[in-house]
């Protein structure tokens, strides 16, 4: 977004359903997202926060659900948002070492908003994902302090940049830069017309597994620059899903499911070293912290009705991955350790990617 | 039920909450059970079928959900009962090498009563579950034929007999004569009360563990009749609980989650042998087999709201088994092995339960 | 095999790992697969055993584990599996109504070579595995008896045919014919090499959706055939998974939960009604039945050592798939319901595949 | 311990196998536990932390599982715990709003320990278990700071009180205090002798519901004192259960599910707002952090010995928690909220427990 050249813009077409306007998870009404950067030397890291809806998240919770695809990570908040099915705050994404202090920096922000909690009301669950960018960024350093992702929340905004940002300053993808993707989808249904959207923090794979629409373009690459990199893939993926289709958690679950189909079609295996967790939720129906004294009603689409779903999921992940990698830039970080961006080697080598 | 000596009768009373009028799974409106016992000689095995609602569940579903607590059994279905939340048959209780016979008799049932399965639509999930009889019971002669549970689902009713019946004819309660028990609570809330019903099938337990409310009745019996029997649990217990609480999937799956509170009291360890399955079901809401072309509404309870249910599956539960074991008779099986009845016994030894 | 020409004689290489001898799950040492096929106007369907080794596999367990893709299916026998990890009967592939016949068959096979079951041991839990072949076959007839799975477990064999087979004769895949298929990689360790051996009865897929290593033949095959069949999948895949690998049963789920990225790479969007279950065993240790007096020892690969376990997978998964679909043969079944071969339609309108 | 009176010392003895020498979680060779308590006035709370070996323990693994009980939680470091089946880190207890600062400082522990984590090996798993301490606790106040932390790691040792002491500093069990408790089992089967050790964090539960060895002790106090407290449950538990059993994490992942007989024998019955979680771990194996050159060689115990386990992991938690209750002392906290000693009630009130 914000005028940078994404997978569309190559000419590579993912899928057959329409995007939504902006091809973004923001294109999701009252979602937002902000992005603190930290790039100095080795210092190659920062933090997206993702905003479910722009009401006080706390005391009106949206119905969400996380997959594990493989759970070689420290994604924080999964067993209450399992037994609950609910999330009730943002959604922190920053580097492996640094989750505690993102967690205690949410923590403090849900306190502030909300002076019940731990008062008359119980405690909070803070959301925190993460992936490990040690390669570019000095980890140990740990340079994300709870004032970054204050001001994440704060620059959270329907637009925002993708690639090497936020969160994804320091990440990989398949051996080059990576870092925050997005795409969405819209869903024509009998009742109405609805948004899945994906936002992405990539982190994984090895150059010659990239798959770009079916075309073995991380092999040609690879050739061509008579480099493998670090064949070795200690990555992850974050992947987050929101809807505005009405649909209980369970139903949720079966969509973020779907994630794996366009994560496996840019070329991925899900590698051992790789913490890869999708958080979903929908925006459909907001559930009340307070006890009321009357059941609630949920709205929720036929179970028919989730192929539409399943494919929106599978192709805007899968473009959200290849957009992280498009707008990449390439960045020199700790020892001196680089990747390329992908857009860089494209031009240089005149490799068609269509 | 059914003019017999329960629990209560005996002067224990587990629990807080009050009964619902028969104490039995069957106070749901429209939950109906019914048995076929086979005895004779080495022949002690039987079907029970719990029918959750008296349309067509196939054509209308309710919302269900199942709970492993020891998987050392058998019971089917479970796989599509979790996907997609919806139980869309009777639920069949038989002997362990039966269940094949089962499973093909209730897939008949359903195709008779819907000619589309198979034709303009896709097919069907049998639940069966079941127990290991093998002590009494020559389960090897596998004398459950397709008839038997035909005639289970036709007898079906609102009152039904506890003790030595159905697919309790052969089973084991705390190395005495287990089987069917059943029992049922009321659950007052701001917005209506509402009934929980448990219906157990117990084959469970080694008698030294057995506790009543509290009181190691186990140990004492096991000193008065100087008999341990074979103290080597290869049991199970299989769990049907039916709430008319307004509950999606998830929320039921909570509260089926808890019958193991009921079960611990009365001694289980829940051993390595003892394959033990909790299937839950609400009345509250049918969930329509066709797509329609809108949304459903589903009423759901407030999250706070389900301690009143967790109280009331533990209570039911426990004191389900409890009448599944005082209500069981005295039987003479397969080589001669037998089981005595616990109402005996105390009687002989003037044992003080309560 | 046996004479038929499979996806890499069409010049379409999968992946890049080497395949077994025979590219088969029986290039695992022991591992046999048998059919018996009843096509008849509209009988189309059939039985597919996969006997994991030559032993009795009842006293000498396989560590095995299981994963659900998505649940909408019968599978029968997981809840043991997950609970024990480890497998004890042969496999049954069959049709979905047919479920309950094949558990009784195999409950009955397996009585019939351990005469202590019931007697002096518990039970034994059946896997039973299913897809529903309605559209070809009349499902409702159930033509499949007891005698069918006692023959296919006797015609097991390291040799088999794939495609229109078996449980697959009346399979479709991609809207196509599909059925049985195979594949397998070996793979090369510091301390050995091993094999993993995938079989896949595939049920599932529009046409427009297929893939075939990247490239977008099911749009081009609609668009020459002018003929969508009905785009409706209402199918399921079974994939089975063997291995030599010395591996827990934890290690085992990681490996067989990668069988989806082969799955993807088809073109599936994984349909909400498509049961896609996975079943796995590792022959590298065997687990005896009777207690022991001391502990037994199990050998496993470090963590690190999965990656190439993960590629494994998808790459026999995916070029299973393929195998599926090339080798199947036009099939007129129930109502003349009909499904052209692949390889009929690629010859015909002279569509390049590889 | 170190002098306390303990729930034996009261003449209750719980369940039938013995204790280990000091019927202490350090009963296992190589456990700790250290303490920091931070109490006054407002400020009542601490940590707790679990050393399970005393070797440089992300070299050297402990094979390990973890069991959600009610997720109503937001223990940390779950997800890795179960892809992996290890635990990497000492485990930390603490209060809710503090699971931030307590991941932050876990992870710097041990990254001093190990300068290759970031660097040239991956990052470190922690794991902070919790509860919400907010009744008698300042929360909001979040006195947890680092070297809190830091100083419970140095605090370990074989010999730790128990009661209103670390992270139990401000909990409640039963309504009245409780805090952290710990028993062990001893475990013979025919290879050698065994030792289960559990630890609780005991903050959950109401007055009326407390049971001790099958009496209705919670009932008789509130009759006594006239005073019910608050009779709202929004507590937790959190378990911690350790052996030298040799077991793959399957096989531990059963033994910790029966933790919940022991609770709910206590009275529990685990309500919505109460997060259980337990953790387990086997100081049996050892699981190489780098990777090895040939398979690594995992003993373990036949399934079929499991049922010593299983009795011995609930009698323990029994104990444990009566432990936590009857060691507490009385607190005055925030806004002079207060609960008293179960110690004292007995005593003022003349109850006999046993």
């Amino acid at each position: 977004m914000l005028g940078q050249k994404r997978i569309r813009d190559y000419g590579v077409k993912i899928g057959r359903l329409q995007t939504g306007e902006f091809n973004s998870i923001t294109d999701l009404k009252g979602v937002k997202v902000g992005h603190v950067t930290l790039s100095d030397k080795e210092m190659q890291t920062g933090v997206t926060a993702i905003v479910p809806h722009q009401g006080n998240i706390f005391r009106e919770k949206l119905i969400a659900s996380s997959h594990v695809i493989n759970g070689f990570g420290k994604t924080m908040g999964t067993i209450q948002l399992k037994e609950l099915g609910a999330v009730e705050t943002p959604i922190i994404l920053t580097n492996t070492l640094s989750i505690g202090t993102a967690a205690d920096a949410l923590i403090e922000h849900m306190l502030e908003q909300n002076p019940e909690i731990g008062r008359t009301t119980g405690t909070v669950n803070p959301i925190i994902c993460e992936c490990n960018d040690m390669l570019l960024n000095d980890i140990r350093g740990r340079f994300v302090k709870k004032e970054h992702i204050f001001e994440a929340l704060v620059n959270a905004s329907s637009e925002f940049k993708e690639g090497t940002v936020g969160a994804g300053t320091g990440m990989l993808c398949y051996s080059l830069k990576g870092g925050i993707g997005t795409s969405s989808r819209l869903m024509p249904l009998e009742h109405g017309t609805y948004t899945m959207g994906v936002l992405v923090l990539s982190n994984f794979g090895i150059l010659s597994d990239l798959n770009i629409n079916g075309k073995a373009v991380g092999e040609e690459l690879r050739a061509a620059i008579l480099d493998s990199y670090e064949e070795k893939d200690k990555g992850s993926i974050i992947i987050v899903v929101g809807t505005d289709l009405p649909v209980t958690d369970r139903q949720l679950n079966r969509m973020i499911k779907r994630a794996v189909t366009g994560l496996s079609r840019t070329g991925s295996i899900m590698t051992h070293g790789s913490g890869e967790v999708v958080i979903g939720f929908s925006t459909a129906t907001k559930i009340p912290h307070e006890k009321t004294t009357h059941c609630q009603v949920i709205s929720t689409i036929h179970e028919e009705e989730m192929d539409m779903a399943f494919r929106a999921v599978g192709e805007a992940t899968e473009e959200a991955i290849l957009n992280s990698l498009v707008t990449a830039t390439h960045v020199v970080g700790r020892d001196g350790n680089e990747r390329p961006a992908f857009k860089d080697l494209i031009a240089k080598f005149n490799i068609e990617i269509k």
